[in-house]
């Protein structure tokens, strides 16, 4: 049995904010072997990962961007260029990016929801480092995840997806392992610690946004004593990747 | 608070079965408001949708595809161009298709994991009609989700996604509505289904694959009345594909 709570009682976030300190004083019930998921927002504005707008000046190219694909601010873009290594696609509105960590994703994961007004909220600075970094703050050290919504290239909706982890194995590689009629499993590899996101998400949404934190019970066998290889190993490298 | 249960005591499903009196069967408690996540291959079984590979006669571009692309056996790869509607990618002895349905997937869901010896099991006919099949049949309607695993394009690992669904709101779409800070919000699109599927996979995983069926509570907000618009709903069109 899994069971999914969130917890309430957190405060909004601001910079410099002790968000571990915020989560241990939330309502909920820590015990050994819970995974605690984290939307990246509070990450991010605890880490003072926020732009404000108006101090950013367009380079030429944001400005052509903005232009050639309809995007609606350049100032927007241009701190979508910041975070970003690669342009995968301009079309329809959005660019889809691979950030400086490796992730693909739209407008570089830079997001204007729940920003303070006149700002944008960037992802977080070493998503990995910073699930392990509220990991050891907390009691009962649960396994952490901090979580973004990403959209799909054939698929409409996001779904939640792991971008920091610690102490959770990301992936269940059952590859080759039998199934059972004897025969050997076609590419059975589990996203273990992108299921943890998304299912932490259904316990937050249709709730307001002030619930950022989700516990999740009865994945005991998922979670490490060490942080493990983090979000980093979910990420296909740039040499395997058929779609770019 | 969501609550996941693996459904046990289903035993191994047959050509014709009738699946939803095996499942009504299994151990659980149904209640108004449930969602019972089916994974594919129990429903492929019933409907017969499983075909013996020595009964296929590869055509000259099965064969091509075969050598071309380093693939395993010139008979499966001929079971899977019958299912595709367009090869999206061949490569690293994979290939990525849409299938007859809309789904972007590896092998167009073509498996041999869990199939009869020597015959390989294929997604199911009309999934989302199977799903309002098995709802109107099972005791208090539970809303139905039919699940299995797709890889992505930029991760590793794979996530249980919905391909039919009946008596769940597919998406929920937050888009235009505001945000606590009062902002529009970017694109706030979820994918609740498929989140759904994720999160079922988590009750089953890691256990040996005779749990073929979850049941998950609390997502009462999301369940309707009506079957709703199914998984086609979370299908994104040809025309605003970026990627193939």
């Amino acid at each position: 049995v899994i069971e999914l709570r969130a917890l309430s009682g957190l405060p909004e976030v601001e910079p410099g904010a002790d968000l571990a300190a915020l989560l241990a004083a939330a309502d909920h019930d820590p015990r050994p072997g819970d995974v605690l998921v984290v939307s990246h927002k509070v990450v991010s504005k605890a880490q003072g990962r926020t732009r404000e707008l108006a101090a950013i000046e367009p380079s030429a190219q944001a400005a052509e961007l903005t232009e050639r694909h309809g995007l609606a601010d350049a100032r927007q873009v241009q701190a979508v260029l910041d975070e970003t290594a690669e342009i995968v696609r301009a079309a329809r509105g959005v660019l889809i990016c691979r950030t400086r960590h490796g992730f693909v994703c739209a407008n570089a994961g830079v997001d204007t929801s729940n920003a303070p007004d006149g700002h944008v909220v960037l992802l977080p600075r070493d998503p990995d480092g910073a699930a392990r970094e509220l990991r050891v703050a907390l009691s009962h050290r649960p396994a952490v995840v901090i979580a973004d919504s990403f959209g799909r290239a054939w698929r409409h909706g996001q779904v939640d997806v792991a971008i920091g982890v610690a102490g959770l194995a990301p992936l269940d590689d059952r590859r080759g392992r039998s199934d059972r009629a004897g025969m050997t499993l076609r590419a059975t590899w589990i996203a273990v610690a992108d299921q943890v996101a998304a299912a932490a998400d259904l316990a937050r949404a249709g709730k307001d946004s002030g619930t950022p934190a989700v516990v999740v019970r009865g994945l005991q066998r998922y979670v490490t004593e060490s942080d493990g290889p983090g979000a980093a190993a979910l990420l296909r490298p740039r040499a395997e990747d058929l779609f770019t």
